[in-house]
């Protein structure tokens, strides 16, 4: 899997680390039951801060995709049907995005094709 | 329109005014033309800093959805049809977060309906 981190992006880099690896699970690069790199390797391999993977670790550990192990590493939780707090969770972050794209004048069917396109894109080796 | 601050979420106060002001837009409770309270009535009216005020109001300029006119306030803009580079955004905005439903495990057809859902709550008053 390819990681690839833009340094003059408006998105700070630990967040466009937790995104692509959120992403690489979705779409089958990454699965439940691998570890993720140590801190030290990743950093060393992205050319980035210790302290930035450290950072989106913790991120991807309070939205619940993996767990850290003491001694052992950052491991990818395996889940088998959303709970309601994910649900409920997801739904407060995609109610301020919609609320944009409707307001900047995007269709409501252009934003159910958007949305299907980008779970396509994710879909492609489950 | 009712704002409704939350001092303690894990949400900045600044995001939860500017998502709430996009949301009053998408809703029809706010209409394009019509001028947002001044910097100083707004943050009284909340009990927040002005400088809170003011990042929000920045905040929806860099998205398109106002234009601070100097002299006379915060008006909303009016849109026709999304743009390109507006609808690119939505896309980069939503992708890691329909990424992040799927590895927390909502089904395709749960997530299309959650938007659906959302997109209706939006249109109640057109």
């Amino acid at each position: 899997m390819i990681i690839r981190i833009e340094p003059d992006s408006d998105i700070p880099i630990y967040i466009q680390l937790t995104n692509q690896i959120i992403e690489g699970i979705a779409k089958g690069d990454l699965k439940p039951g691998e570890f993720l790199p140590s801190v030290r390797a990743f950093a060393a391999d992205l050319g980035v801060n210790m302290h930035t993977v450290n950072k989106s670790y913790h991120e991807l550990e309070k939205k619940g995709i993996i767990e850290i192990v003491p001694k052992s590493g950052a491991v990818i939780k395996r889940h088998s049907h959303i709970d309601q707090e994910a649900y409920e969770r997801l739904y407060q972050m995609l109610k301020p995005q919609i609320a944009e794209g409707l307001v900047l004048g995007i269709e409501k069917e252009e934003l159910v094709d958007l949305i299907e396109k980008i779970i396509n894109e994710m879909k492609k080796n489950p």
